[in-house]
């Protein structure tokens, strides 16, 4: 007989959040059970009641990052190393899955986050497709879904912290290819920002600038790893002088990850001629901005590099980074408030308010 | 006592060309005179006449990319091999020269075409600074200006069809890192487009789409190496879907050297997801053009390359290519139509007009 | 009730090959079966006659590429573009499959020519196995195995002419990394150095110089793309010397495709300073040689690069280059000599006795 | 009238330094006088004194990198940021110097290193050419030498410590492209690799990994960044699998900054497949190694990349990098001794044998 979950279910754009009570999975062979600990509520949940993302499946169970613990296998699940997870293993998961590595994109271009067949947890499948989502007590990990066991002296609180973003972050700051002692600027200072702000210094950036809004996320930064911070209050263009300024000629690096559209245009205005500004705030379509490809791109001879998602090697990593710099950086308190499974809905209400950077459900107990 | 020549001289925007008579040099040491045989005149020099370029000291001799005899040499001067110059050889010269060496972009960033010493023949000296553009019987090569020798069995007149673009193309061309097989889109059919194809067919590209008009610089882009050419008559949104098109997917790499602004959003129309996008093109300031950064570049996960000027390498790389390859590529085709000196307002006027894609003057007998 | 087919099986090093009949598979879901036209003789296989790779389970089906014609399909397969494969569909296929896409080398390092789960046709599979191998009137499609419809205006003969030569040589040119004009050595002119030679003439390199014995694989060389041709007769120091004279400072590049270890110093005595050596030949262990790296490696500055395998990627590009270049590149030519299925022994001491580069096994008609 | 200094003389290969009263020199336009703070004695002089360095005009001065007092300049000199130099500014310089902008390395190839025209301070001037070595109380700055102001937080004493050894060292870093989590091994505890150890464990690397002797040096490695160490007792065949099983599959990255040729060796068994070694150590000829191709470099798919020399942007930003992480990094103790000027001998016996890293001339006082 199957068990009966409970979990927070998101019905459509602008319709509140609701509990429900779910049928458990029959686990096919390869196919887990997960009694979730923490699942976060980001930026991106309130994108999805806000119904900017295409293709959505209402009604759906969001959230696509989570931590649980394994309550089921069925049958011999192994991580990359080839170590078998067992029951009681706290684990985490790639949100991103059924990468087909039959197509074009996975195979001749070797760009998975590009490839047509992926699914993502809390985002691509509906409330009848089962429990694919976070914001629930359980959590059915598909067969070929990639799990990661959480080191023993890595607390789940604080990988839960850089969450999502952690992921994407890494991406972005990979695709800088950051040298020791370049500066580097972070427009925004979400969870995203966040982290590429941490991994920035961690690479040996000389300065690492943030830039954003309000003054409690600046002083966040600064324990992130920023070496100084610039906030709103000036028009764009000052700011962009402000920030010519501290290096004297502009910045090397650029990392975008406000979502604005016109920040991609100020990015332009602060790296120095030669420079890299990477776009990765993007994440849904808030439109158009003005460049102007002469003064902007060609005479300045800059490289802009678009980051969209990220794959089972910056997951990887990124566990790794988390575990190995916890005790210099303050991940943990990205998530700024923890919230019960029932309280969904304000969660999500206090991440669209911009109160916390990011919420976390505390939905089991260790 | 100083020997006179004659020059084509752009006395400022919007005035007439006209023929002076001025002072030769006197030699420096590690100076040398050339005896024009072939200038150019090409887009940048409508440009020029238009104002459109910041910071050039009218009256100007224009001329940037030039070949001719060496008729004089104050003391010992070697190529980049060592091997000594001397009076009689045919030669040309990288335009840009007191890139300084001793700067940041010189010597930490090694960008170069940043350098803020640089100066360009034609473009940036007054007819008061002496003979140094390329539309006069005689240029002053200062000490320090990199001559290269042509190969005895390479035609002047090969060389100067392709010019400038040549140079420019091949910086571009190397930034798209193409890999054997490949698509790639060129826009515009212009010099720096026609030899973009060129280097792009001859690195082994598997399609070559040239997009441009009219329709007889078609076909020439056929034969520079093009493998199919779309025209101008559908609208840009019809032209990114037939090109998609004609890949399956988008192009792997689109090399913008049209210089409208719009063409910039074209491009990330026409790339594949993934993909790059060199603009090189936009050398005047053409104004704005509007892009959806979530759609046109995090989510497509695409790269845009700036490619401003071009250094001493890619110069010398080039007169190696035009030789090797320059009975299968019509170089030579791309100067429309020659000049004499006197005719140099009629030149500019072709090119103004398009009846050419570039015009040459020929100035001196060999 | 299963049919039977003949293959050419490979009891063991040493010993005589045999023609065997055996059971032909039944087809689970997504398999196939295939119908061989041709499958190669290459140096692998007497190498496999040798007993010098570890690990291979006697007796073998040799033959790892081959072509041929679909004669069944167990459900439906596409390719990577997502059209159907078809019955009488002519392909070819990866002989390199059941890469896991689970473990750190796939999902990590995403180097999956590293992965310890790949098996190779006609290499790591016995008789046992079953149809796994090409010197047979059949081969079994196991399910996810690779297959490339070969376009309608490829010969097979012409594709198989290149074989596993063309893929691997493929995956060292693009690790080369030819810039437009660099020079570059082969050493080794079998099928792995020709199609090296190909690859690096399409790429635009400048010089191409093909170093090997005997002469009518030199004259091959020359058809192939090869620009200049060095024989063995003088000593391995004499010829460093030439191959410097040649360029006058090294070769920018030298792609070892010899499999002598000796070749490797060679190499790096032929490069110049600051060039770039790939290491693709020495697929057996043949040794070691003695590098001095004061001297070979570091004051040189120089990049060695080691190229194991080859991916669905570089497979898939290959087709597409042979296609597309078939009219200039003789790759059918490298294919020497034509035997049939019984004559398989008699094609393996050809080749064993380099009378031909590879050799060809003609077992079905079209 | 020329005022004389007294210099500490290395008269040939196995003489005892001698103490000799110089003359200064006659500043020509652009040059400028030192009055030297410290000079460093590395592995390279000891080199130089057993003769082992080819084409040294001795008698010489040694010393290449050093600090010193602005006393004099002829006429204006500025940083690379066009700021002036000026008497009393306390700076350093780069030793490597007369690179020469005109030859196909400076210009082509861009690998200035390589320029056959470069001359270094300490190593290939003789006496007779004059001030030309940092082990004097004087330093002739000819003109083009690059000098960097020490920014006014920065001890010279700690700027001394790193060294010539900081700036190999950051070249080295720069081409391994250590990416954020991986693992490194430095082979070598001496100045280069100690300050590899600080610099890959600033670029964000997991795990830092230091091999060698003695046991003082690999406390000081730890305090430079190293995680792990690894003494030279066992057979290197146990070290190899030790520092494997580290990582489980090897580390992705080691530096040999040893200068063993058998390091080269066990560099190549360290690597996991697909990594990189950086070949930094060897700059003397210390013989041959014998390599396995089929076994270390081609199968395991690795790349082996020499490193020669440092440019400027190497020295730049090792200035900077020094300032800013000098709290956490203690630079200052390589340098292990201090000695006077007239203790130059022994300083040089205490390096040679092996008593200390480095050891420093104490010659002038702020």
């Amino acid at each position: 007989m199957t068990r009966q979950y409970r979990a927070a279910v998101m019905p459509g754009p602008g319709h509140p959040i609701e509990i429900q009570e779910l049928d458990g999975p029959e686990l096919e062979p390869g196919a887990a059970l997960l009694h979730t600990l923490y699942s976060e509520v980001c930026g991106t949940d309130v994108h999805l009641h806000h119904g900017r993302l295409a293709g959505v499946p209402y009604p759906i169970i969001p959230g696509h990052v989570s931590v649980g613990t394994l309550a089921e296998l069925r049958g011999a699940i192994t991580d990359v190393d080839g170590t078998p997870l067992r029951e009681g293993d706290v684990v985490t998961f790639l949100d991103v899955h059924e990468t087909c590595g039959e197509c074009w994109y996975c195979l001749v271009a070797k760009q998975t986050t590009r490839c047509p067949a992926r699914r993502v947890y809390g985002i691509t499948y509906g409330v009848e497709d089962g429990l694919l989502g976070g914001w629930s007590e359980a959590i059915w990990m598909k067969p070929g879904v990639r799990m990661i066991r959480l080191p023993s002296d890595l607390a789940p609180e604080t990988f839960i912290g850089g969450g999502c973003g952690l992921v994407t972050a890494l991406h972005a700051v990979d695709l800088a290819g950051i040298k020791l002692g370049e500066s580097v600027a972070v427009l925004g200072v979400g969870p995203v920002g966040q982290s590429a702000i941490a991994f920035a210094a961690l690479s040996g950036a000389g300065e690492v600038i943030a830039v954003g809004d309000p003054e409690n996320r600046r002083d966040l930064a600064l324990r992130m790893g920023a070496t100084k911070t610039v906030g709103l209050d000036a028009p764009p263009n000052d700011r962009a002088v402000e920030i010519r300024g501290l290096t004297g000629r502009g910045v090397d690096i650029v990392i975008e990850a406000s979502g604005d559209p016109s920040a991609v245009s100020q990015a332009l205005d602060m790296v120095r001629d030669g420079g890299r500004v990477i776009v990765v705030g993007q994440y849904t379509d808030g439109g158009e901005v003005a460049l102007n490809p002469h003064l902007q791109i060609n005479k300045k001879h800059v490289t802009i590099q678009g980051c969209w998602g990220s794959d089972y090697s910056h997951f990887h990593r990124a566990v790794g980074l988390v575990t190995r710099n916890q005790s210099t950086i303050p991940w943990g308190e990205l998530a700024g408030q923890r919230f019960s499974l029932d309280q969904a809905g304000h969660a999500l209400a206090a991440v669209e308010r911009r109160d916390v950077t990011k919420a976390v459900l505390a939905i089991g107990a260790r």
